[in-house]
């Protein structure tokens, strides 16, 4: 693991970093309170598709779990974002996604295609994040959290599935296209965030999803409005969630 | 208005009350923070089937609105439940709904007929219990929340419809048998609670009144568990919601 750069600012410090791992460099970034010392919790952060380590939503975010919550936040590049190459598999993959999208065909089988060939990578290269980043003195081996909506759900599921370290997690915006045998696997507290009027998801592919979690602690939390449209308030909910299971 | 008994504990003052009305005395509860003085938001609650103004669920909830948000909180006796006298119309539907019950006929239709029955009398009660409470000088014309599930839903959504002294609510555990026609008159944020397995509330009929609100806020709340089995993080959520919108 390797630093490339280091700011602070509202409390919060940023670092950047990559890891080199099987399928080349993953570029990460790393959110702590400024002056951290010692063990604390962490949360990884996916991104959703299309955006890279460092979207709006993503640093938003992160900088509220560090400055509020006390939490380390992490969160890289998934497969074929950001930084990343795209192998031919992707282009193919998501060139008939949009090819679909473009005649109004079914999406949601290229997605499933799509979403399962990138968590073949994911999974493995956020444990060795997870790995690497506890190792540091203000991190630690805590307890860790996944937030992930829409891809970061789709590629969450898996890892939150596989991953023991990881006891409770904020999913959603996702549906029929995440894998329901790995939802079903999943045993920590989960909440779970639908958009009542998403235009990428339908209702019931939501619905079945959060049905589908193995989760004896699940709560859905549904709003009006479209799949980018989260109200603000449902942050302060995760903020509590992470909170109440983790610290 | 006659107040009967007035109790404290744990900083806050429980007074019963009496309210003449239309339909004979409404009996009822007042909870306030221990020496509360001036103006302040107020919750109605409104209790379950076959409960009353002093039900655990009721009180416990009430207290906390209290002691912890500073709220005044009133719940009356529904008509036909509690202190109050049953007519033989209410007779004639409970008998015939716990007929259908142990036949395990269709409730539904019988259900909607006993709420339309006793909201047609709980929703000016409520407006008068309103007034007069909001004329005590350790209440006074504040904005007002109502929370009520099952029963308090189905008798709630047609109050909060009507009563545009409701500036929030929290409703849920209830379906079809609510007057769809008042829900969608709602306008206020409203915050929903659906038990995933309800045992007695088919999930898609929740579902449906929810996608029927009016409200541009709107959120729902769905956990895993019976009809009774609400999780106590809820009341937690309930108290921030209220705090948002009336504070």
């Amino acid at each position: 693991m390797r630093f490339t750069s280091r700011s602070s600012s509202e409390g919060v410090t940023e670092q950047l970093f990559t890891l080199p791992f099987t399928f080349g460099e993953i570029p990460g970034v790393l959110w702590t309170p400024d002056g951290a010392t010692g063990t604390r919790p962490l949360i990884l952060m996916g991104h959703g598709g299309g955006q890279h380590r460092r979207a709006p939503g993503i640093v938003a975010r992160a900088r509220r779990f560090a400055a509020e919550c006390g939490f380390a936040v992490a969160a890289v590049d998934a497969p074929a974002h950001g930084d990343r190459p795209r192998s031919e598999e992707h282009d193919r993959l998501i060139g008939e996604m949009r090819s679909r999208m473009r005649s109004g065909g079914d999406v949601a089988p290229v997605l499933a295609e799509v979403h399962a060939l990138i968590a073949g990578q994911s999974v493995p290269e956020w444990r060795a994040v997870v790995d690497a980043v506890q190792e540091l003195d203000h991190v630690g081996a805590g307890p860790v959290g996944y937030w992930g909506l829409s891809l970061g759900c789709g590629l969450g599921v898996p890892f939150v599935a596989a991953e023991p370290r990881v006891r409770a997690a904020v999913l959603g915006l996702n549906g029929a296209e995440t894998s329901a045998e790995a939802a079903a696997r999943i045993t920590v507290p989960v909440e779970f965030l639908v958009q009542w009027d998403d235009e990428m998801v339908p209702r019931a592919a939501s619905l079945a999803l959060f049905d589908t979690l193995g989760s004896a602690e699940k709560t859905l939390h549904a709003n009006p409005g479209s799949h980018g449209g989260v109200p603000a308030f449902e942050l302060d909910s995760s903020m509590r969630f992470f909170t109440r299971h983790l610290s």
